[in-house]
């Protein structure tokens, strides 16, 4: 394209892909996502971005702000009131920056790995439901310089938009891709000559006493329940040394902790 | 109280405390604040509970559950069904399960920090807004056995409803107490022979390297404006090690990994 396209109608044909924004959360998009606000629109235009724009569609008084990122041959650009945004998303759009993005095929887990001998971090979500926890667990990866993600069937999407969100775009910059079951990560790990490590509050041996393993599976699940048993009993199973009696965190915090120990010696060398 | 008294009428004024939840959150409720759910219900009464409780509220199907632990000479408990549980509130009450504490008489900070030379660990807050930021770093505090919260007087209120439920109620167990400002914490961290450390991205010496002090204060500031510069001058700067190019992470996930730094001789001996 080569300049915005203004659109008053929100019956418009051309922004069908922003309809029933939250709706359409629940029920799928046909391989497409949205994208909300500049600092995640920015990263989906990023140089070497994982995933291609279908269009995008701004606030006119938005588009000066990224006239320079959205001009030349990209998607188009739809510019609209938010008043129109709103009507058409389903609920109000109060920074006027919306993108739709197309997720592509998504890579299968064994394409994301350095191959051995490399250092490899990886982070395995095991029956994550909760869209804050799935974000956060990407902010932290990408802080953390993981590798990738590996997702098992019932952990939720991480192109939904809350957790697009709450990642801080992570989830559209930290390669990710899904197995059948968390069985099929631990077969992954073992092909891959990673350590498969289980963080719970169970564990027999702290996270601070470990020695990062040069590659790594980091497992982690649900808050209440955890990881499976069957899961744990083929990883080394690491606690975080915590206060008696409160033996609690957030599962994205856990992880934080434990990738903040596992990359020390890669981010500090 | 030795029963419980059923109200089926949500104008009955002995409910009055439970009126308008959501509105009153933002204006305050003269001393009281509200409880929601069994975790943080339980821990309002548990031994050595730093509030008191006004009455309770629960949904008659939730008693059984609760009567061993409220019979006796504590606060009237009120038994209302769910329908008159979210009149009265105003919102939908899905678990049933309310209670009124009361604040008390706020305790001066100097008076929840253990005296030198025993080790002590006090996290101090500067400008957070945030209510899920505020609630997350108490509960790390827990877990991660903080004597004492400090708050500047910008930072929003922990016994806030949603601040509350994210801290998964370690709002009502860790003490804090409320300074007029930052410099006002840093003046008691000196009175009081606490170190002060900043956690910053922009820190001269990252956070693995640091010597946990025995006595420390963390001062954690807004995840973008950061810690003031005045603040910052008076304390030692320290840094999380992140990836090249995303050194971003949540606020209360970077007090997570430093209490687990600072706490980590303490907790494991």
């Amino acid at each position: 394209m080569s300049e915005p396209i203004a659109i008053d109608d929100p019956d418009d044909p051309r922004l069908c892909a922003y309809r029933a924004v939250r709706e359409r959360d629940l029920v799928g998009r046909q391989g497409r996502f949205i994208v909300e606000g500049e600092v995640t629109l920015r990263l989906l235009f990023s140089p070497g971005a994982r995933f291609a724009a279908e269009s995008v569609l701004l606030a006119p008084e938005r588009w000066p702000g990224f006239s320079d990122l959205l001009r030349g041959d990209g998607p188009p650009v739809y510019l609209a009131g938010k008043d129109v945004m709103s009507a058409v998303a389903g609920f109000p759009i109060h920074r006027g920056v919306l993108a739709v993005g197309l997720r592509g095929a998504e890579p299968v887990p064994e394409a994301l790995v350095p191959p051995a001998p490399a250092p490899a971090l990886v982070v395995g979500m095991v029956g994550l439901t909760n869209h804050d926890n799935v974000g956060g667990l990407f902010r932290n990866a990408a802080a953390f310089g993981a590798d990738a993600v590996w997702l098992d069937a019932e952990t939720c999407d991480p192109l939904y938009r809350k957790a697009i969100r709450v990642s801080a775009g992570a989830a559209l910059t930290v390669p990710f891709a899904r197995a059948a079951s968390g069985a099929a990560l631990l077969d992954l790990a073992q092909r891959h000559d990673l350590t498969p490590l289980a963080l719970t509050p169970g564990g027999h041996e702290t996270l601070d006493r470990l020695a990062p393993p040069s590659r790594a599976l980091l497992l982690l699940g649900t808050e209440g329940p955890g990881l499976p048993e069957a899961l744990m009993a083929r990883a080394r199973r690491l606690r975080i040394a915590m206060a008696p009696g409160f033996d609690s965190l957030n599962v994205a915090t856990a992880g934080a902790i434990a990738l903040h120990h596992l990359s020390g010696a890669r981010l500090q060398s």
